[in-house]
């Protein structure tokens, strides 16, 4: 069963279990998906309000967007899970002779480069579900401008928590390449949203109610 | 039926329809109990663990503690909403007499209270569980140091995104000494919390493989 088929109550004692899985990545998948849904919520409680006519057409372009990304984010926490538990299931590979040794560290290379992969796209979605609370805080209902601060918070928090696990896989990979690569994009990624949380927030300290 | 009980998918699913709730201070709570499932999880991972002899009792303690915050922040998801529900009950008030004027003041002063002192316990118990991540990711299995690191990053963002609610309804709460003792708890908070994501991250960056 996918994790996101569970309650919420067992997906928390899941996670607080001794079991590896779920763990931080996914966990910060979920944190990513409750800020694309809260940036939704803020578009729909804009679209069809007085008051508000002028931005109908960008706000269904954001819950658009933003909906997708909720759909990847859930998308994404099942994913992290597999690609943990590949690497572990590559880690009990027997190593007694020269080929199982040989074979033990191709599978493991390959699930790392998964496991490395996975959260790099969660950081990512998470970097634009940051840059879709901006306009909904700036031009959404302002009685909900604080939902869209609560959004930017939970998507910069899971943004960083999905590159804590990038690092730590990436410390494993041996394809010099592809490491560097991947250093790139997460340097431009935490460039590409330096600032937006103040901004936001500070949309929202001058929301008149 | 309860929050916590709903599937994941449907909770986000609520999360970002039109309905005003449940919104972002039950999406704060819901961030906070993922962060102490996560400090939970590195306990249990230690727990039992050859090399970690040492620090058995404390990490005991700290579990207590994580899964007793979990499901306090369990709880308040769902008090959040109705505190919520209950403020805009009382705005939906009749107001065509002096009476029913002073009425509808009355219900709404109180609504307000509670709408106010619900966000503050989600922060302050948010504020808890950074502190016990702290002594996760520095004394705990070095394997699952970066889960720490996911939970301080959740935890925090949760506690700012609750006090965005608080200060939300402070701004409407007509108690001066009131809305003054809940700013100072708020400052007592985040001062309280001040440098610990940091101290938690360099804990990770450090934790040899």
């Amino acid at each position: 069963m996918a994790y996101t088929d569970q309650r919420i109550q067992d997906f928390l004692e899941f996670l607080a279990s001794s079991e590896p899985t779920p763990g931080g990545g996914s966990a910060s998948a979920l944190g990513g998906a409750l800020a694309a849904a809260l940036v939704s919520m803020v578009c729909n409680l804009t679209l069809g309000k007085k008051g508000y006519e002028a931005v109908q057409g960008e706000m269904e372009a954001i819950r658009a967007r933003s909906e997708a990304l909720r759909g990847e984010l859930t998308r994404l926490l099942e994913a992290d899970t597999q690609a943990y538990q590949r690497v572990m299931a590559a880690y009990r590979l027997p190593r007694r002779t020269a080929e199982e040794r040989e074979a033990r560290d191709a599978a493991l290379q390959g699930a790392l480069v998964e496991a490395t992969e996975v959260p790099l796209a969660i950081a990512e979605k998470c970097a634009e579900v940051m840059s879709l609370a901006l306009p909904a805080a700036q031009r959404g209902n302002r009685w909900a401008a604080s939902d869209a601060g609560v959004a930017v918070l939970l998507a910069e928090a899971a943004l960083h928590g999905a590159l804590l696990n990038v690092r730590t896989n990436l410390a494993s990979l041996r394809d010099e390449a592809l490491a560097q690569s991947i250093r790139e994009r997460m340097t431009a990624l935490v460039e590409g949203v330096e600032g937006l949380k103040e901004r936001v927030l500070g949309a929202i300290a001058q929301a008149p109610r």
